[in-house]
């Protein structure tokens, strides 16, 4: 580190995303990410007269964007905060909201960003385990005060909470802030965006990453009551007001009226999970309960480690956590359904060979 | 504002941009903006596999893009850091370095976001005022030990320092950072970029909003010696690290390698700047020397907010800012040599009204 660094960050350790490399052609099932491409309307709306016309600067306020969602998620485009990838969102909630003065919590296992977001922003946190079977423990967070920021389904277990448990959580206390992040909900699970009507103390996070397949085009969004969004505006302002390019904002719109191709989309996966799953389980494998485009499978006799290397071995890249709790599992993305037999056919033949 | 925002923003004032009306079809020069396509190259990288790729996460250390600046600048990869605009860039700076705890100071009158960062991120912040023909005041940032961040050229006005005057500042205190926001520098002025290696107190901040016509494509980038690049990437990764999208990305590197259509569009730019001055100063315009794609003029009878008010009336878009100092000035962008004749055409017309 440079001598200007700013003494906070002394101790700061950054978020590590999933390994890119490039010594070989992987499957790559290591970053919840999608094979598929975007919906073909994405394609039609980065039209030449959009790119060439780049010199200008986008809207930023994003209306357009902000419209189309409110369409699909029955709010107004006032309850919507549109953001560069649901990171971006997710920071700004901190920096609006926690910065350097608030106390949150959410679970031990869960999406590694929250603790680094806290780290950055100088909020203290608190984790709350998981019970031994991974669920979450609502009764913790409807006794705590600090806000609360849960990854709904969560991640890397795939679980999944009713929507009238988080009710609780919201009822508990109103005077802190619910943060849900939905980055999985659409495979197969009930969002609480209808929700921010009734409880102002409600946000709900979404992204373009995962069922919209649209990861590299850094698209996410916030519902939540249109004071809420305000002050996320007023920050976005105050830091980058022009947080979303033209490219970005045409992807968007074009992405999310196409809801037909979304549920196609999501059928796929869910299809390939479900075929992929039971096939695991005639294998010995023990699997959670996926409500994601992603499984977290252990075996009785193939230690997590091993089979992890051993299918990167074979060209196939997964993630392996070595951290406490969780290290006999493995967290393995839903692919093409041609990816996922190339997936069972080399699992096969690894667990011939420790046979 | 909701009641759950941190009180640390109670006062917050963001940065507002330049307005973009829809009443009508306006000639837009309120923006600094380009009505010039991007390098024809953009085009081409924004290709069919790109986008329908997208379904994959970015490399979120951006080397590819990286690299293409490191070549044009003569540095290295691991100087160069890159950002969703150059907003962001700086916005990262203040977070990296200053957030909660240093000193800085900048221009009474300069890019109006300086103070906006100071704001969010809570940093005392010190104007020292430009002198009376609108120029830095050099001694004052040589005599100071606070941070310090410059528009050079600097905004609104268009003048600029020679390199020279900012080596004084950076060899008075090599214990402080100096920032030096070039994002007009393509229009005429020397870049302080060569000057890394010999200052490590340096940072060179510039984007592709201004010379490579790319407003709309959020693209900034900041050289500096590979610590300080360090410190801010480590800051992105624990922020928001996947900060570009793919398609920001491939645009960004085309632009960058087209190194002669950038030198084309300059040379465009500058030639209608001067013809424009000669004009408006043949009308009796007193005129700032620019080193920029903008102007800033007033005029002995022609009151500086009427002939904004009265170009708007004529679908003339420019920047009438009503603050002290600068009230009798007008900011105009240069566009093309069309737009430019039809400014010069109504601004004959309104002289003839107030004659």
């Amino acid at each position: 580190m440079s001598r200007f660094l700013n003494s906070r960050y002394a101790e700061l350790h950054p978020y590590v995303p999933g390994e890119q490399p490039k010594d070989r052609t992987y499957i790559k099932l290591n970053a919840n990410e999608s094979s598929v491409p975007p919906s073909p309307a994405v394609l039609e709306a980065l039209s030449v007269p959009l790119i060439n016309g780049m010199g200008r600067y986008e809207d930023p306020h994003c209306m357009d964007f902000r419209k189309a969602i409110a369409e699909v998620y029955h709010v107004t485009p006032e309850q919507v905060f549109v953001g560069n990838g649901s990171d971006e969102v997710l920071g700004f909630c901190f920096l609006t909201f926690f910065s350097g003065r608030s106390k949150i919590c959410f679970p031990d296992i869960t999406y590694g960003f929250y603790q680094v977001y806290a780290d950055t922003f100088g909020v203290d946190a608190q984790v709350f385990a998981l019970k031994p079977d991974f669920s979450i423990d609502v009764d913790a967070y409807v006794r705590t005060d600090r806000h609360v920021i849960l990854a709904n389904p969560n991640a890397p277990t795939g679980l999944c909470l009713p929507v009238s448990d988080i009710e609780r959580i919201l009822r508990a206390n109103r005077d802190r802030l619910v943060v849900i992040d939905e980055a999985y909900v659409d495979y197969g699970n009930k969002s609480c965006a209808p929700l921010v009507e009734k409880y102002p103390n409600l946000i709900v996070v979404q992204t373009f990453s995962k069922s919209r397949n649209l990861a590299g085009a850094r698209l996410g969004f916030a519902i939540a009551s249109k004071e809420i969004i305000k002050d996320m505006n007023a920050i976005k302002f105050a830091f980058n007001p022009f947080n979303l390019s033209e490219m970005a904002l045409a992807a968007g719109t074009a992405a999310v009226k196409d809801t037909a191709y979304l549920e196609k989309c999501v059928k796929q996966i869910v299809k390939t999970r479900e075929y992929t799953v039971q096939t695991l389980r005639s294998l010995g494998f023990y699997i959670l309960e996926s409500h994601t485009n992603f499984i977290f499978v252990k075996h009785p006799v193939l230690f997590a480690g091993d089979y992890y290397r051993r299918l990167r071995e074979n060209g196939i890249l997964t993630r392996y956590y070595d951290e406490d709790r969780i290290r006999d599992y493995l967290r393995i993305t839903i692919g093409t359904p041609e990816e996922m037999d190339e997936v069972l056919r080399v699992t096969k033949s690894i667990l011939c060979a420790v046979a």
